[in-house]
């Protein structure tokens, strides 16, 4: 099993699985596209939530560097980029740092061009997915799409939701999905279903606009789907 | 509340909600585009499935008509045709005969041209979904997207699950959503969120994707979707 995990992506769902390895014992180092400039952001950020700055100055034994530094670290990386930055970041990443490597894709299409809630970017849906794309992008990977569904708290904690809900992988690499249902065990995830080959994660990002909904009608983002069978 | 139920369409999902609701003590009438021959069909059809003519043989009290005649006849009407035969059909039943009823849309616009598991027809996804369209050609209907993320005979039971899964609907007008949570709660469900308007279709056509991947994973369709929260 992976003991060195890469991040891409410092936002709050980089930020939250960061710290959760972190705290069970993992080594990680968390890349962004410029470390200086975001390592610098200190002070109130928008929202409410921590800058960058900030937050690491709580967590100082995740290891910041650059997109491929966090590749090239990683036995095992996770994509926490926004969805329409996704593909740029692992150009940046450099493609040979993650071969024969488990790739957890956490990212989701979202377009937020036509306003809120956001729609799916059109090219990655139905018919296509991005995490097919990524696969195609480091085809020397295995990618497994998986916990895009629920909120980065949720993520890390599914006993969060207040019950037990499912998650789901979806992945070409049977060993990939095997080493990713061990993380998600450790956080706290014990109903898993394996949704097949990476074409799965059509149905895992297209869940994304119920989400929403299911967000705005409840005003509680701590909830999962549980498959009642 | 509609003592008179129309439905379009006859099959599986048609003749189980209709025989449902003769059973809830309902009067049903199911429409078709040719009455004559649907009741003609009987013996041995694919899949194990009985013939419309044998199925009615079981449930005279069913009336069987024109897709107007049931759309006519029913205070609310059941959309239970296939995603791509949806709109065409209510050109056939007559866009007066909807005037100010509650339409519940169970369809799904399901694309079989891509081969197995369907995709989703691409007009209808993402920025769009089959309900709005309905909505826009039956512009004096209230119409209420429901029920279609689970298998016919979970519609009409929903504790055929083994628990208590969620349902969900969306459509523009209150009066018409609570008169289908009516009718849901006589289905079992006693979990109902509600989307909002009629956009919030898109979503739940969306969850088509996952729900087939699922099916196919657990080799089991009697499951829903719980909302752990």
């Amino acid at each position: 099993m992976a003991a060195k995990i890469g991040i891409l992506g410092t936002g709050m769902v980089g930020r939250t699985i960061g710290s959760k390895l972190a705290e069970l014992g993992y080594q990680v180092t968390i890349g962004t596209r410029d470390p200086e400039t975001t390592l610098g952001k200190k002070g109130p950020e928008q929202r409410g939530a921590p800058t960058f700055g900030d937050w690491h100055g709580q967590h100082q034994s995740i290891r910041v560097g650059s997109m491929s530094e966090a590749a090239m670290f990683g036995e095992m990386i996770f994509i926490c980029t926004s969805g329409a930055a996704t593909l740029e970041a692992l150009k940046l990443a450099g493609p040979t740092n993650f071969r024969s490597k488990t790739v957890i894709d956490i990212s989701n299409p979202l377009d937020f061009s036509r306003g809120m809630p956001p729609t799916l970017l059109p090219q990655f849906t139905n018919t296509n997915s991005l995490s097919e794309e990524i696969q195609k992008a480091l085809p020397d990977a295995n990618v497994v799409k998986s916990l895009n569904i629920v909120n980065c708290e949720v993520m890390v904690n599914a006993k969060k939701t207040g019950g037990d809900p499912t998650m789901f992988v979806a992945g070409n690499a049977p060993k990939a999905k095997d080493e990713v249902k061990t993380i998600l065990g450790q956080f706290g995830w014990t109903d898993i279903i394996d949704l097949g080959d990476i074409t799965g994660a059509r149905g895992l990002e297209m869940v994304l606009p119920i989400w929403l909904r299911t967000w705005q009608a409840t005003q509680n983002g701590y909830f999962g789907f549980k498959i009642v069978r």
